[in-house]
């Protein structure tokens, strides 16, 4: 299994806006909890590279992309470095209070961005149609999932409204457009839209799937 | 350190049933937190493939199992949507209400298939006896702890109840008899034999090793 | 990448040590919880080679250094052991009732070792400084991360207190010394006495940096 590359338009900018979007989420987590700066710096750094992260291990490319090219644990660093310097009345407003708006929209930005460049980074690895899309769903809501965990919140992944299903649109629409060898870069443009307006719509309408009733209190 | 190939019988079939026996308890999982099927897709495959994964990552093997080939991962997604499609009704009478025993077991059935696949895997990259055990545990034991954890729950793991002794347990009875030069598939029987027994007992009597006793009540 | 040799002085009596007092932390964690013995050892060894193993996969070393090596989780199990052997009344001398000294402490110690440790193995892999700077701070936080997450308590590292940023500051100290051609053993000396030094004054008198003030009550 021998990556070849991939082209600059496909999946470097997606990658580093990905990374910053993630970290502005990680940043904003950090400033609910109250940390100091090198509380933000990891936070950041842990969602902005985690999915990444995850994807590289898994499909088995070494060293992990940041330990040998440091750009986006930089970019990480000055996204916390100015969330925190923005104060808690910018930031505030930023969020937009208890609702958490931004974060919840940043997220969602991260998680189309990482649906199609761990999607690109897996077929670019030469890996079967599911294991493309199961990588790029993985790798897109894992940075999440880490940063809720470390924080201990409830995971935006457990919640009712459409999540991982935007994920795995936009990583399915990707694999099954290059399968019918439309152009990589459209292709990836499709499944960014795919998931990102999805995951708009859960976002603005409440739109959910039918989810599985429970049985009682005590889940 | 090269992976020499291992006997079908030895290994594949324990993997799969390992792997499907996990993904119920993800989805049982997801059941009681009321997911959408997507959600279900996620938790079952996380739960699946994870101990495996662990395992692939830790000895060095890549990719990953399921990402050369997905088969795994489709065994993943049908028990996810053979759970969600039996609806609550069926899924309360299966899963025995609160007492959660269908969880229980097949979280059961899967450590012991895990603790000797994950041996089985470690022996055949030619890694010392004590990693190999170790290895079997660890890899047993972490699709339940990531399932418990993204799902907020307290993990299996730390209840009082026999439970990473009988993966330990299992583990040491295999790589044990490997040493006595038996035959694999006898030795893989026997470590299946020990594991879940011990299990089975620690579930049907509550049994459990003298515990240490707590100091105070805010551990 | 090519790993180079690391002198014995400079990394393998750290490493071994901070693996004793990390699994020394896990075992603590676990005699608060009431675990039995192998729940203890389960927790003693992921928490002592948590750190280490997640260098290993970031770096690309393979296997990780105890699958190869089981001497640390034969460290890990004789900690364990001997903690659970001391019983509950000797445990709570230790550990210092319910303020945690003991565990506060020998987390301290593990942090800063693994702070350069985890340094000192990126650099020996020739990672860029920031990278490598970013490898011995995630790596020295992480075993703690894992034990607070498996034993579903606040994780350390979320604590208002300066913590991150003594792992950050060590591993800085000891990257910016080596680029300066200091000998290695001094800037590991030099590193580690940065990391301890202001974590203990942290816990000592309370230190922290300024945090970023709580906009309301339900972070």
């Amino acid at each position: 299994m021998k990556a070849r590359p991939v082209g600059l338009i496909d999946s470097i900018p997606f990658e580093t806006v990905g990374v910053a979007v993630f970290a502005l989420t990680g940043a904003l987590v950090a400033a609910r909890k109250g940390m100091d700066p090198f509380g933000f710096a990891l936070l950041a750094t842990v969602t902005g590279v985690g999915g990444g992260t995850l994807r590289d291990l898994l499909i088995g490319t070494r060293p992990v992309f940041w330990v040998g090219d440091p750009g986006d644990v930089l970019v990480c660093l000055m996204v916390a470095g100015i969330v925190f310097a923005l104060g808690p009345r910018r930031v505030a407003a930023l969020d937009g209070g208890r609702r958490g708006r931004a974060l919840l929209w940043a997220d969602a930005l991260g998680l189309a961005l990482f649906a199609i460049g761990g999607t690109s980074k897996a077929l670019a690895a030469d890996v079967p149609a599911l294991s493309a899309v199961a990588l790029g769903t993985v790798t897109a809501t894992f940075g999440g999932i880490i940063r809720d965990i470390l924080a201990g919140t409830t995971p935006l992944v457990l919640r009712k409204e459409i999540y991982v299903t935007a994920a795995a649109l936009g990583a399915g629409v990707m694999v099954g457009l290059r399968a019918l060898g439309l152009d990589p870069f459209a292709c990836s443009a499709a499944g960014f839209a795919a998931a990102f307006g999805l995951r708009a719509l859960a976002i603005l309408r409440g739109w959910s799937l039918p989810v599985f009733p429970q049985r009682d209190g005590n889940g």
